[in-house]
């Protein structure tokens, strides 16, 4: 029963967001990871819209970057003249488009894409609009729709609303479906008469109502069209999408010690019996295989574990981390484009960069591989079952041999052979009494 | 007015736990560090029962190997045929006991010495069941306990209730205290026909009832008898857990500058004007001393630190540490098997395994002792008053005398003795205008 | 409309604070980083006070030195007989004083300069007390005011009150501005002749009607005026003080992604466009600037930081840091007295301690500056666009010149000249098959 017309989405993102107090323009501001507006185009996939423009007005060059390569048009709204004279401007963007359109908001990111077919799959044939509205806690100043069940009778601001009207606590997130031949002819049809001289987008229901057509209201709760106005909006959207992914990790097999402490990404994949310790901080890009624990305080983005890993605590994998199962990656350690075989193990004070570590190879505390030299980077391959000794550098480009010994503290310039130890060892030198007679020299002159 | 009947436990912990999507048995989820049978486990030692039957059946394996070593026995319920009939197996295993049985649930593991306590010395002669009530803050569909004070008239699940029944808010949270003598021969009358065709527990009052005896209904907070079905029941429980011992350890003069994001093992000793600050994790086996500081961003486990002390911030505290009283250790440094004396130093970006530090020791930043080479462990002894160089490795075994200086910069392998100067120092070679060479043929090989 | 009379302050701070249960005394710990006696001592200094005096009992040398240099007089009430007698030993420390007293509490600090200033301004010709009342969520015990609009007609202990009294609750904060040429001698005349035998200040409010006077209560919202008497109580404060400051830096522009894990000092300048990842606590001393990102687990203190920075996470700065626009410290990096120029990059696991850093040099990881000796600190310098290989140790004093490199792994002792390349590398040495045979053995030992 998926309706067979074509779908485009218009998504309104010209608003300055001054309130954000920033030089990012508010729907750029990311929600897990990712730009709000960004959150619509994939949630809109699902849908397959054949068409998305998005209305573009301040700091328009920021969006439009930011939107580029998601294959929706651009639209500029300038000067900015309210909702309906926004919507309208995406009028040309869809010029020869003949089917549904989903009127969506930047700044309001959360909605689903179950949501979203929902308002669409509401407007059948004998339905010209479908509204979304939602059960606010504190109606306060919002739009309410008066209806008769699913009908709407009437869309009023609050501020025109009676004291009945204003009693009911329906209101309108703004969102709505309406078919491209109705909408421009509705749009042009509709004043600016109030206030503060703007064209809104809601009056076409009244314009819609008033030729004896239909508007249907359904409706969704209030936290998925909760819009983001300010850096406080912002924290609470991000609060309420970490805690629906926490719940949803639980639910899945996952143990959050403290759900609170752990911060998801938009993509993070993570399978069950996977353990996550308070305080870590999933940064786009992770997968966790099953059996693995992820200690406290760890800050992982970009990496793909294998099952039966420990990982952390205070342990920082960055992208292009590829770790195999049973290894460890301890406290204090960094990895970027590194990749450990099973059962590898750096345990503690290391930098693995641009390195390949094979199984079951360790890792000594301190070790750092020296990947840059100001201007290229480059590679170390460790073996399997090689033993890099404590405290050691790894001079890239630079192959340590499988089961190779290096020995601790060596700065290591050439090739390693298999099986081998390799040293840099100058001898030690003692000089007796040294310290003795520097301790009274010193404490002479601090006296 | 302690009963002088001999006293049994069992423990129900056969249930699959099928919403915990786990490969691990439910009650072996650990709370505070430990799984939740061996909180219950460790809640009874107070009370000195004769026996403890754990009654297992899915994962029994996993069950029995956690259990073992806490001296219960083990009963096996196989196929599960419900609460009564779980009972029920525990019989062979109390063969020969006469006494008042408790009956606990695995996956309840807050309950407290003193509830399991009350319940027993509410079963005086004249009274055949204790029944612990408790009023949850939504009844939903918890069975409803129907009394006259705390005599029982009638135990009702709430399928069978009728409105009235519905509207008494006293559950049944599933403990009781029972008979020996009366238990079995109760359960071997139950029936099981109802829906599940399963045999309930809480049947046995009503046969208590009918028979002309008296059950009575002794109460505790909801909190203390919750039960874990799901990650999400797990987390609130761990939850529970630490703001009690939270509050706990602010009242007994601790202070949390977060409480929130400070969590407790079940065994942390921690004394008085101790200062804890934010997004410290404690794992098992940790005391602290009175006028420590445990700043910020720290993981300690297996440590014990005395008084005075500056630990963290970013400071890893493993297993076998012990730290003298007014010592440091910085951000950035891993202990194990570490013995610090009094007012040593460890700064920064250090990993002192398997050793020892004299007191007034300082290690210096980056040092790293190399006590693991890929087969045994060795162990590092640095003398009262040595100051290690930054960035040294001390390979082990090694002895640093005291008052022993190490320079910087070098790889000890040899012992040093007192109050002498180690130095492993090759000469400092200078290229003239090297680096400006490098960068011109560089920069040309990136353009 | 400011009141050209003299203003002074008594702070009361005499009490013991049992519940505590700390040897610091009460009003001397800190909410945000600073005491909470100071807090109040900084609120005032809005006001201009021309004397401040605290009244101190219990551990009164620390409370003395703790307000030294704050330009506060000292009052010794001992024995401790109550709030009135506790006022009453500050007549000495105020003698030749004829204006305005503010009547202030060591352990309520959060009051605002805007609220003591409104306390005073409603202490205009005619009025002869204003009193701070509050709404308490829970009226409880506190005392409570009987008023008609702002006019006080009685001032009531719980335990006296009747029922109607206590059904008001509007309660006594305690705070007070009386003139003081009344002050001292409506002190003289309160009695004792109560269960606890103490003087009691509120008791000169009656005085003040009885004699025909005008008493005039205003209102503050109850967390302005909590107090703290036990440690819960002050992790109570903390989370207030933290709350507000949160919500100020989210409307100034700042983004928190979770407010509620960012742990600001009672001073921290952050500018808009900065965002504050998870995890981070800010101590005394830190100002940021714009477009600036703290990446989560960061802890900061004593820290100038500039325009569109990167740090951490794991990133430890400590007093003495300044970082130039657009500079980056990393995981697990600490600074100390450490100045980085513009563009200054030090990525890993690096200690940089009383050093400078070129504009765009490139500190390589593991580098430690070595800058003690167990006596004396020593300065590392590093010039603009210099690299410091991975691993290397700098021995302060020590110079490196602009353009310069230093080769990884380099223990560096001697300054090194601009543009030079630097070294210290003794030969690789290979023995082949010596990791085989040297498993062999070891393998063998072990078995």
């Amino acid at each position: 029963m998926t309706p067979t017309r074509p779908l485009a989405a218009i998504i309104l993102a010209a608003g300055q967001g001054t309130r954000m107090k920033s030089s990012l323009h508010k729907v750029l501001h990311p929600i897990a990871g990712k730009p709000m507006v960004l959150h619509l185009l994939d949630s809109l996939k699902t849908l397959a819209p054949e068409r998305t423009v998005v209305v573009v007005g301040a700091r328009r060059e920021q969006v439009e970057t930011a939107v580029g390569g998601h294959g929706a048009q651009i639209a500029v709204q300038s000067p900015q003249l309210g909702t309906g004279h926004a919507v309208q401007q995406a009028q040309a963007a869809l010029a020869g488009f003949d089917g549904d359109i989903l009127i969506l908001y930047g700044d309001a990111p959360l909605v689903s894409s179950a949501t979203m077919a929902r308002l669409r799959d509401a407007l059948v044939d004998g339905v010209d609009a479908v509204v979304l509205g939602f059960h606010p806690a504190e109606p306060g100043a919002y739009g309410r729709i008066i209806a008769d069940g699913d009908r709407i009778a009437k869309m009023v601001e609050y501020k025109d609303a009676t004291l009945q009207e204003r009693a009911v606590t329906l209101c309108n997130s703004g969102l709505m479906a309406v078919r491209s031949a109705a909408l421009f002819a509705l749009l042009a049809r509709v004043g600016n008469a109030n206030a503060a001289g703007e064209y809104y987008l809601p009056d076409i229901v009244g314009l819609i109502i008033g030729d004896g057509g239909i508007a249907r209201v359904i409706e969704t709760e209030a936290g998925e069209v909760a819009g983001v106005n300010s850096r406080g909006e912002l924290a609470g959207l991000e609060a309420a999408w970490q805690d629906r992914r926490r719940a949803a990790a639980m639910a899945d097999g996952v143990t959050l010690i403290d759900p609170g402490s752990v911060f998801f990404a938009h993509d993070t994949v993570i399978a069950s019996d996977v353990t996550v310790e308070p305080f870590v901080v999933f940064g786009p890009g992770v997968r966790i295989a099953s059996g693995t624990i992820i200690h406290g305080h760890s800050h992982i983005e970009g990496a793909d574990i294998g099952e039966g890993c420990n990982i952390g605590p205070f342990a920082r994998l960055r992208p292009g981390t590829r770790v195999g199962a049973s290894a460890r990656i301890g406290n204090f350690v960094e990895t970027k484009k590194a990749v450990l075989g099973a059962g590898a193990k750096a345990n503690h004070l290391t930098y693995l960069g641009d390195a390949t570590v094979g199984a079951g190879a360790n890792i000594g505390a301190g070790t750092i591989t020296c990947n840059y030299d100001g201007f290229l980077k480059y590679s170390t391959n460790i073996g399997a079952g090689a033993f890099i000794g404590s405290n050691s550098a790894l001079v890239a480009p630079v192959t340590i041999g499988d089961g190779a010994i290096v020995a601790a503290g060596s700065v290591i310039t050439a090739d390693v052979s298999a099986d081998a130890l390799a040293l840099v060892r100058p001898a030690q030198v003692e000089k007796p009494g040294w310290a003795a007679t520097f301790r009274r020299i010193m404490a002479a002159r601090k006296a």
